[in-house]
C-alpha cells in the first residue's frame, strides 16, 4: 500500500521506510520555531533545568511578532526577553519586527518540502503549503524538542480535499478554504491531515496555496499539505536553495475521507460570527454594516492579496463611516508593495497602512476592536473576543471581499468591483 | 506702552483695545480642541448636565490620536466613544487615524495667526508657531468653553528668546529649543509666554518653527509664539484661506526677560534622562548605547524631519542591535514622504514605518519600551516612564541626531553623516 504525503514525510522524519496512519512514531524536527508570546519566556526555566543545551541551533528559529510593536510594558518586556534569549544562545535565526512568524520562515527559506516543522503556534501548519509537514506544539513539548531535536507524533489520517475546475473571477483560495471548513466543521479534521489537490489548487500561486494550509487548523487539522511542484522549486531557488525534494502522495495511498469540489461554480464565501465554519455565500450577508475592515495577517496579507485589494480600491474611496487597516504580512511584503505603488493606491483610497504584526488579528495591539464593533477581516479566526471585545463581531473573507466591503462600509460582493481589465 | 504678540491676541480675544501682562481677561475661543483621551469621554456628563449645547460646532475640533490604533479593548472603547460623540453632535471637524491632533489641526487650516486656540492637551501650544495664542486646558475647563465659547485667562508675561546668526549644518530647531529649555529650566517659564525671534528663526521653515512652539510647555510656558510672516500666509493660501492677519509684537512691548543667542556656534543638543532640561552637547553623550530609536511625534515627525533622516540613512543600514521606528506626524506626511521615496529609503535602511499615532511617544501603544531599555527619540518628553517602563531611559534630540544614532546603535553626532551635497 502506498503512503500519503503526510505519511512519507513522517517516515523520513522517523528514519523508517514506511509508516501508517495511527502509528506512533519518534521523529526528528528539521525546524523548531518559537515566537515571542509562546517561546523563550515560557520554556527557559524548564529548558535550563534539563541542561539548557540546544540540539542544533541551526534548526532553531525564533520570531518576535506578537509583541511587535509593544503596546504595553509587559509586551515590551516579553520582546526584550525573547531578544536577549536569542542573543544568549547566539541564534543565527532570530527575527523581529519582520512580521508574523509563519510568513517570515517561508521568506527566509526555512520552510522546504519534506521537512518536519514544529512551532509553538497553531498556524504553524501554514508551511504545509510548501510541502512540509508542519504543526503546532505546546511550549512545554518544545522544551523536549529544543533539548533533543525529537518528539513523538501519531501519524495522522489524511482527508483529501480535491478542488477541480477553474476558480472564477472574484473568487480566491480563501473562498475555497472557507467552503471546505464549512463542510468539514471547525473540529471535523481533528488530528487528521488535510491534503489539497486538483486543478484549481495546482494553478494557484504559492501565496494563495499558503492560505489553504494556514487555515487547515481551523478545521482542527494537525496539518494542511499541498504536494510541492515547480513553483516551490523556483521560490526556493530564488533564495539560493537548490536541493529540493518534491515528495508526492502515492497513487494508491489511503485517505480516510475524500471531498471533491468544482471551483468553477463557487461564489465568494464569508465566515460569520462566531465560528469559522459558520460560512455563507457573500450574497447571503451582503449589506451587513461594519465598523472596521482589516486587510492583513499571515493568512491573507501577502503581495498577491495587496495587489487584489489595490485593483479594487484604485481610484475609489474607503467609506467614511469605517476605517480600513492594511497590515502587510511581512516587512518584505511591505517593501515590495511599496515598490509596486500599492501602498500609494491604498492610502489614496483612505486606507491606513500599519507595520507588519500579529497585533490586530490576535487582539494584542494595533487595531483591537471595542464593544459591539463589527469587523470584516482577511484573517483566519472569528471566535468571540479574538480581535478584542467579546461583544464584537468578526466576519472573515478574501482580500477582495474585504476591499469591496471597505468601499461600501458594509459587506459587499467583490465581483462588482473587479476591474474589467482583469476580468479576462 | 506697546503690547507683545501674546497680549495683542488676548486683547482681541477679550474684545479690548489693550491688555497687560498680569491682567485677568475673559476671552472667546476661536478653536476648542479635544482629543480622544482627554475629550468627550471626560466632559460628556458635565457638559450634558449643564445643557449640552455646543457654543459653535464650527469651532469645535475633535481628533482621535492617542488611542489609534487601539491596543486594548479599553482604548478601542474610548475611540468608539469619541467617534460616537462627534456623530451625536454632528461635528464638521472630527478626525481619526490621521495622526497627532497638533499636526492635524495645522494641516486642516484650523490654526491661523491671531486665533485663540484652547485644547485638552499640553502641547496645544504648538499652534503658536503659526502666530496663534494656543494653550492647553483641563477637560473640566473645556466643559465651560464648549458651552459658552469663553473662559478666563491671566495675560502672561512674555520671555523673548532671540536666536540670531545662522544655524550651522547638522543643527536644527530642536537643538535650539533644547538649549533654550536648558537655560530656562523645565519650570522656568511657568505661566509665561515664550516668543521666539531673530534671524535664525525667521529663516526656518514652518515645520521647524513648530518644533519650538511645541516644546514651549517643556519650559512650563503657557504658550510659545512666533510672529507670523509670509511663510504662514503661503501655507494658509495653499489651503484656500486668504484672510490672514499678521500680528506683530510692538517694538516697545514689555518683556519680563530676554535671552539672546547666536545660533552660529551651536552644536547638536541632547536632553538626557530624566528631565528635559538635562541638556548636553552631543559630544558629551556620544557613544551611549541605545535599544530603540524613535523618529516621529508631533514635535519632529514632519516631512522636513523625514527628509533629513532619509538624507542621513540613504544607502546606510540601521544598526543590527537596535530597532528604528519611524512614525510620520500625520497621514498627509506619510503620503507625502512616500511620494518623495523617503519611506523606501528608510525601509531599505532597516527602519520600520508605522502609522501616525501618539502611541510610542506617550507610551500608550505601538513602540512602548521595556525595563531598562534606552531610547533616542525625536519627541518632546523624557520623564521617567513616559515611553513605557519607569526603568527605561529616554534621550531626546533632533531627527538628524536620531538618524545618526540609528546607524551607530549609540548616540552619534549627525554632522558626521550629513551628505556633502547638503553641506553648502
Amino acid at each position: 500500500m502506498g503512503m500519503t504525503l503526510a505519511e512519507k514525510i513522517l517516515a523520513k522524519a522517523s528514519g523508517k521506510n514506511e509508516v501508517k496512519a495511527g502509528e506512533i512514531v519518534w521523529v526528528k524536527a528539521d525546524i523548531a520555531m518559537m515566537h515571542d508570546l509562546l517561546g523563550p519566556r515560557l520554556i527557559d526555566k524548564g529548558f535550563k533545568r534539563l541542561g539548557g543545551k540546544l540540539f542544533d541551533k541551526e534548526k532553531v528559529v525564533v520570531v518576535s511578532d506578537h509583541c511587535t510593536p509593544p503596546a504595553t510594558v509587559q509586551q515590551a518586556d516579553i520582546l526584550k526577553y525573547t531578544r536577549d534569549w536569542a542573543r544568549e544562545f547566539d541564534l543565527p535565526y532570530y527575527y523581529e519586527f519582520e512580521g508574523p512568524c509563519h510568513q517570515v520562515i517561508v521568506e527566509h527559506g526555512h520552510v522546504r518540502p519534506g521537512r518536519l516543522i514544529l512551532g509553538t503556534d497553531s498556524h504553524t501548519c501554514m508551511a504545509g503549503g510548501m510541502g512540509a509537514f508542519a504543526t503546532g506544539i505546546g511550549s512545554t513539548e518544545m522544551i523536549g524538542v529544543l533539548l533533543t531535536g525529537e518528539t513523538w507524533l501519531k501519524v495522522p489520517e489524511t482527508i483529501r480535499v480535491h478542488w477541480g475546475g477553474s476558480i472564477p473571477h472574484g473568487v480566491y483560495s480563501k473562498d475555497l478554504i472557507l467552503k471546505t471548513i464549512k463542510d468539514i466543521g471547525h473540529a471535523g479534521a481533528t488530528y487528521q491531515a488535510l491534503e489539497f489537490s486538483g486543478s484549481a489548487i495546482r494553478r494557484m500561486s504559492l501565496d494563495e496555496r499558503l492560505v489553504l494550509s494556514n487555515m487547515a487548523v481551523e478545521a482542527g487539522a494537525k496539518t494542511g499539505l499541498i504536494e510541492p511542484d515547480e513553483a516551490v522549486v523556483h521560490f526556493l531557488r530564488d533564495r539560493g536553495i537548490e536541493d529540493v525534494e518534491l515528495m508526492q502522495s502515492d497513487k494508491d495511498a489511503t485517505y480516510i475521507r475524500e471531498l471533491s469540489y468544482d471551483a468553477t461554480s463557487l461564489e465568494p464565501q464569508v465566515a460569520c460570527p462566531h465560528e469559522i465554519d459558520n460560512v455563507h455565500p457573500v450574497s447571503a450577508v451582503e449589506g451587513q454594516a461594519v465598523d472596521q475592515v482589516y486587510l492583513g495577517s499571515c493568512t491573507n496579507g501577502r503581495i498577491s492579496d495587496l495587489r487584489i485589494a489595490a485593483q479594487i480600491l484604485k481610484g475609489k474611496k474607503v467609506s467614511k463611516n469605517i476605517r480600513c487597516l492594511v497590515v502587510p504580512a511581512s516587512q518584505a511584503v511591505w517593501m515590495q508593495a511599496n515598490k509596486e505603488g500599492i501602498l500609494d493606491v491604498l492610502t489614496e483610497a483612505g486606507c491606513i497602512v500599519n507595520m507588519p504584526s500579529c497585533g490586530a488579528c490576535g487582539g494584542f495591539t494595533s487595531g483591537v476592536i471595542g464593544a459591539g464593533e463589527v469587523v470584516m477581516s482577511s484573517s483566519n479566526r472569528n471566535f468571540r473576543g479574538r480581535m478584542g471585545s467579546a461583544s464584537g463581531e468578526i466576519y472573515i473573507g478574501s482580500p477582495a471581499t474585504v476591499a469591496a466591503t471597505a468601499i461600501e462600509g458594509k459587506i459587499a460582493d467583490p465581483r462588482n468591483y473587479i476591474p474589467k481589465e482583469v476580468m479576462i
